[in-house]
């Protein structure tokens, strides 16, 4: 992993365009002030389950956000790992990373 | 659910003590900064697979913090509930919002 | 755990109705069928996005048991157990199993 | 999804050869005994936290089965794809594929 890694971190790959950027950030906000309301749920004593329907919220926002980086990556970086014949490191690594993240 | 619901919030609960709230909001703290730290990551044009895994361990640390939730619900409310007469309605609540957990 | 376990096998719990059985063995039995159902379309070279949907489809009904599963074993053996004095150990168990679950 | 679904099936795909088909359908057929098993298991009234535990075994060996096919598949169907200019059809597909996967 750690060479392909490098190999990654060595060419330049697509940047993320400010409106990328801004929609991803935008989300991760979202999802951190929810973490902030679960916090004060629990201060406040509020019922278990209201706080862990909120959890599965932000677990699933999160998973969400997941999946739009890994479609990016795998439309940009693992495309063009494939285009330069480097695609079978570049698809072991993205699926270990969807492994993890299936769990 | 809503009947239970509000029979939950009609009869006291074992309230948190103060530490047991420490415990889970300083948790939910950190997890809150490792969202911050994604934030920052996405802003920097950091490779996706890295944010991937950190999406990931905040999903698993979230899960964990989701469960500590849980296991106490059950160990008070839901086993005032069996005592009372009311624990199939406190367990199909408890069900359910794990389903949605292990989504 | 072998501990509760061994409590748990001393006890006797309410046995499962025939009725209660059949349900749970049909759910097996179509499952079953369709993990059967994937190994003919992995030798008929069907296309790899119809498998994986299969296993999707697979994956959700075994998740279903399951939940069906633990509700019985929380409404009558951890039930008994909260009852009976046992209750934490009964419950550390059952998170325990549904933490393994929700991978 | 059709249409690309369709391209797919117009095009020839690297057929999976006798040693990748009898590795998969191996797995599936262990996979199926241990359905088998949990049958059995239900019929003889086994404690319910070990047929959960078995339940999550078989869930664990599916995950792994699928991942074996996704990988696969983009290797071959995905990469020839990319290759081809078809990549973000057939990446939107394994995305939405994966995402029930992750359920």
């Amino acid at each position: 992993m750690r060479q392909l890694d490098e190999y990654m971190h060595d060419h330049p790959v697509t940047p993320r365009t400010r409106d990328e950027k801004d929609a991803v950030v935008n989300r991760l906000k979202r999802i951190e002030g929810q973490v902030r309301g679960i916090q004060k749920m629990v201060e406040e004593d509020r019922y278990c389950v209201d706080i862990l329907v909120q959890i599965s919220a932000i677990n699933a926002a999160l998973k969400k956000v997941g999946f739009s980086v890994a479609e990016r990556h795998t439309k940009h970086c693992v495309s063009d790992a494939v285009q330069t014949g480097k695609g079978h490191e570049a698809i072991d690594e993205l699926m270990e990373v969807l492994k993890q993240f299936s769990k």
